[in-house]
């Protein structure tokens, strides 16, 4: 029989909370809102501990969790999430509740590196080493595999911070509080909203919000690949799910790198299986989670 | 008896050879100006031969090599220098060679892969695992290590080509031909010295060239930063002999991060060894394919 996991992805907005075995075998899923923590988290614990009594016991737990987190496991403040913005939870104990709860291996990492793992191990990263998986959303974040390893490093990576030449026709001032021209600033959701008036979903495809969008995507793009030199680019998050920017962020990437690199990838006969979207689709964050479980057991 | 090994720095301007076994015990350096490749090949190829002569058989040899090379084991063209702008010397295979003379194990990297990792094995860089070695000279370069192995990934990384934003007042166009505002184009040797007029070691250290300088430098460490999430950033090439730099990158790359990314090595108390400069110095190259070459006698 294979063994049962249990998967958190623990969003700012929402809680996401399944078990299973694999992407074939999700079940019972739930989400409810991210409120404050003692309520949020209670309430994962009480859908783990009525999940076991329906499906049986369970061989670990991930959770991937919103940042930014403290995952040296040398720490005693492992498996918090720190010094975040969001109203109550900066320095909150996440996985060692879970841990004290149910005394079994529990992965915690971030959200992306989850998604990047559930993305190797079922997803659009099956086959290759070194990937980056970036979610578009209320925010931009990377979770990198590299050489089959998650990378951690010194933190863990905040690839939305990076800081990007901006458009000189672009005037609007950015989102982020720390930085004036950050790749979250200038292009996470919210960024859309403000600049155009209107929520990115209803902004009409031929917008121009989408040629600067794609243009910023392209630049933080740039530099991943030249940092990061990854093996395929995962875009995921909600305001990818506007399919006309797949192909303008292609485009640019390749004008941007301007036959410098040379790689089957970067051409237009490679290009579209090297920025791609989530094999997992909208399930890479939960499957990303189950990854992290699989993963702790392993060890 | 410690096994004896031979090293390559094949640098696009000289090729330094060596044999040894390890930092304390580094035999005749030999240099020479990097010409044609059939002539400068057969210089170091003699080179070995004598040395093997000399000090005996050499357990296995390491070459650090300017790029772009192929690093990809499973090519035909492994262990070439691939599309350089350096006349004759495009499709220039190198390791092969030795490989066919000598037929001992041959590791072959980046000049920059293999100063990460002699740094991380005698000097900056020992117990950490998750660094990277930036040189600023002629070019700009990086060698990444993560989780205590050297990334490829999709080719190599190209750090020297990320788009950084412009200083407003900065005129200067930039030396790279295939990038407008590249951190190579902007801030190595030759770019210093078309923008001021002077070579770097003439411009005096209260010159206004340092500042610019520092900025673009910082900028780009911010990227790295963010993407990477590096341990240590040790900071190599003949730029940064410049004494005075060290310092200023050092602040204003404090004052980019703002406060974001929380950690010790981000403070002003510990940002003095979060950017160093090479442990081993000037023998960063040289002493890098030395531990390529150890790498590749442990395989």
């Amino acid at each position: 029989m294979k063994p049962l996991y249990g998967a958190i992805e623990a969003g700012g907005t929402k809680f996401v909370c399944a078990v299973g075995t694999g992407p074939e075998d999700l079940r019972d899923e739930v989400r409810f809102a991210t409120g404050r923590p003692e309520e949020t988290l209670n309430q994962a614990l009480d859908y783990f501990r009525r999940a076991q009594k329906k499906h049986g016991k369970l061989t670990a737990l991930g959770i991937g969790s919103f940042g930014p987190v403290d995952l040296d496991p040398h720490l005693p403040t492992w498996g918090s999430v720190t010094a975040t913005p969001k109203p109550h939870w900066a320095d909150t104990p996440v996985a060692p509740l879970f841990d004290k709860e149910f005394g079994i291996p529990i992965g915690f990492d971030t959200d992306v590196n989850g998604a990047v793992l559930g993305e190797h191990r079922w997803g659009a990263g099956q086959g290759l080493d070194t990937l980056i998986y970036l979610t578009i959303g209320t925010g931009i974040g990377g979770g990198v595999m590299m050489n089959g390893q998650l990378l951690h490093g010194l933190v863990h990576p905040e690839t939305g911070h990076i800081l990007l030449p901006r458009d000189p026709a672009d005037s609007f001032k950015g989102t982020c509080p720390f930085h004036d021209n950050c790749l979250e600033g200038l292009a996470a959701g919210p960024s859309l909203e403000q600049r155009w008036g209107k929520k990115a979903p209803e902004l009409p495809a031929d917008h121009p919000a989408w040629d600067l969008e794609a243009h910023y995507l392209a630049l933080g793009l740039q530099s991943i690949l030249c940092i990061l030199s990854p093996q395929r680019i995962i875009l995921g998050g909600g305001v990818m799910e506007q399919p006309q920017l797949f192909p303008l962020v292609r485009k640019k990437l390749l004008a941007l790198n301007n036959l410098y690199i040379r790689h089957p990838s970067l051409t237009p006969a490679g290009i579209d299986s090297y920025i791609v979207p989530p094999g997992l689709g909208n399930r890479a964050g939960i499957l990303g989670a189950l990854a992290l479980a699989e993963k702790a057991a392993q060890k």
